[in-house]
């Protein structure tokens, strides 16, 4: 990718802009530093969300089948008065004894397999990671870190010296080696093995050079490498690979975790994994700044012995109540079971279209990853022009790989059929 | 200070709790990291705030002296209903246009010298400097951080790794170096000059280790250094220093900023200082996970060329909305001028007191450090037992310092005269 770019960034000059939003664009400049990007060769201004539906400026519907963190749906309903509610009421921090916090810890962690029984909280997806990381250099000594060669796991310093798919431009750092994505049409044999030796080969590097291993982290469906679910249970070797050379395993559930893949509530439940750690934000609070990691207890002891970690906001009574709301949601509407659903109509529309362009799928629940091809080849242009064209025919996803081909396609849990058949119908006419 | 603990942190065992809360606080060891700390030898239960008032279980109010983060006094109605209206209205990112978060900007950006006019938005201050470093190490091309040596900025793995109060349990980073609290009682001659060689040492220091340097990073109110507001315009020269090595000058305004200060909105404008960058959170949304980072554009030119930054949440339309009502607050209700008065007021009232326990004061509007002394010296243990006398007498403060026997005193800024008569009779009696 090019440096300081991105997959269905927004550049200068090349859309079909209304003067307002010339001008707004304008005053973006002028307001923002220039690290920003907005999607889309024509930038869209929503202001109302409601459901699975955005609406711009003039009334227009836009589908959403990207946002993952509105997951329930825009400001839904049960999830705003829960915030509302508590925001009115006590909205203070983890230094005072509150039982909102451990209500929630409580009911969260009953989603886990029984050994990772303890909750730490933030505000995002990269301070989950990054205070992963310093809990894994504390617990085994060593600095390496093993991440996939298109992640993405954080905008902070450390977490961001891990995250290649944020191009050239952002130097990954001395202790981190990537290896290649599970991809299984190019792992050769099994392809757990063939995942397994290649964290080998990085822990080899790592010790060679004097680094001690301490983690492998992954995005256990590895969105930004292009979606890789399958076959279940191809990451059980890796993990037991940087076991075996004293790392921990962290798995990243910031963007599949909360039901999204239908089958369980964690991406890693799909590979029968019980991780060192476990990342996730995003969905937690369908829009409302929480984050967190849940830990097996003795890969913290020490890190709790020897620091103290207060996060301001992390944790405060009105993320837990609006958390804790976003568990209502799920589970009164059964929207796992939905993902499963839904998702699996979503998988059998998409390969029924048979278009040449449209090369694997892969997919999980209502998260899939469609490749875009010309003559079986990776296409990054066609995919970005299908990409605008759903956005002009006002559908929204967004595209992502480290070629740019592969269309990502996230909706909220509360889709149903006839919003995959909109989609299938717009992408058709995308494609002709 | 001991590996581990903090100033005023609960001791297992050593309270006077409730069964009720000893099993909140055994439910809490099991289920959330040990790297959690409470406040107090007894801690306390809050379910309710209005105001400078917390209430607990029982009914009873606290006067809150301590809490920045409720900085307009707690669960604010005018806050509070922004953040309702907006999350039921639309609450997604940055990489979509929308209003919301250019007007605040503008606003906000109009507090600043005019050289500083960009912004970035995070949820955290944690993330507000650990961006800060990243911005400072893609401009000056260096690493090399200066800070004070018991300086607090933050959580993540880069900014807790300069954050020395953390304990010494926390590593500092080998491109960090630490340099005395500006006290006016142990540097000779000018502050000023002396503040500055003390900058230069350690710009020298870094460069013969062959470290360029990048940040002189302070907070302006120096708050965990222990309170450090005066003489006005003292940090001048070491910023001149930083300028002069190649590095930039990062004011830290989580504690002291928004008006804190009385006589202007940040802290850095007490010694007549433009910031390359400055960092601000806590109570930019009163209790919502908002923070960021405003800065001079040429800062900030080659990281955005490089660069994207993408903050999930960070300037989403709801901490926009709520940020804004933050800003109406402050001045609908003249809290500046306020925090300035009564600041006035308050050490007036706490040097008119003269025991023989209390040491210097230094204070800025309503951030007040109060040293406690026996016989002239700092005495750690007599400042714990005044916060804790206090806190059964339902008056909250803190302590803070390197040595632990500074009173942290920081009121919400809608505090009256009265509650300053309220907490000194408290004082009054917790001393005797």
């Amino acid at each position: 990718m090019t440096v300081g770019t991105m997959v269905n960034a927004y550049i200068p000059g090349a859309g079909n802009l209304s003067p307002e939003d010339e001008a707004r664009i304008a005053r973006r400049t002028r307001l923002l530093g220039p690290a920003y990007r907005l999607f889309y060769q024509t930038p869209v201004h929503f202001i109302r969300g409601e459901g699975v539906w955005l609406y711009d400026v003039a009334g227009n519907a836009y589908l959403d089948c990207y946002n993952n963190v509105a997951s329930l749906g825009h400001c839904h309903p049960h999830v705003v008065a829960a915030t509302a509610r508590q925001s009115a009421l006590y909205a203070s921090h983890t230094r005072y004894l509150h039982d909102s916090i451990l209500d929630y810890a409580e009911r969260l962690l009953a989603t886990f397999p029984s050994a990772v029984s303890q909750m730490m909280f933030t505000c995002t997806g990269s301070e989950a990671n990054d205070l992963a990381l310093r809990v894994a250099f504390a617990h085994t000594g060593g600095q390496g870190v093993i991440v996939t060669e298109n992640a993405y796991h954080g905008v902070t310093l450390a977490t961001s010296s891990l995250s290649p798919s944020l191009g050239a431009g952002v130097p990954l750092g001395p202790n981190v080696r990537t290896i290649p994505s599970p991809d299984p049409t190019h792992l050769s044999g099994d392809p757990g093995l063939a995942f397994a030796a290649l964290v080998q080969r990085a822990i080899d590097d790592l010790t060679r050079h004097g680094i001690t291993p301490a983690a492998l982290l992954v995005d256990t469906i590895f969105s930004s490498d292009g979606v890789f679910a399958d076959p279940k249970g191809f990451l059980a070797p890796a993990v037991a690979t940087i076991r075996a050379a004293g790392g921990l395993f962290i798995a990243d559930e910031v963007q599949p975790g909360f039901a999204r893949t239908g089958e369980a509530m964690w991406g890693f439940q799909r590979h029968g994994l019980v991780p060192d750690m476990v990342s996730m934000g995003k969905p937690m609070g369908n829009g409302y700044p929480i984050a967190g990691l849940a830990l097996q207890p003795h890969v913290i002891a020490n890190f709790g012995e020897n620091a103290r970690y207060f996060n301001t906001f992390g944790g405060n009574a009105v993320a837990a109540a609006t958390a804790m709301a976003v568990l209502d949601v799920i589970e009164t509407e059964g929207l796992q079971a939905n993902a499963a659903e839904v998702g699996a109509y979503f998988r059998d529309g998409l390969q029924s279209l048979t278009h040449p362009s449209l090369g694997p799928l892969r997919a999980a629940g209502l998260f899939l990853g469609q490749d875009i091809v010309t003559e079986g080849q990776p296409d990054a242009a066609k995919a970005a022009l299908i990409v605008n064209r759903l956005r002009q025919n006002h559908i929204l996803i967004s595209a992502t790989g480290p070629k740019g081909h592969v269309l990502k396609i996230r909706p909220p849990l509360v889709f149903t059929k006839a919003h995959v058949d909109h989609f299938l119908q717009g992408l058709t006419k995308a494609l002709n």
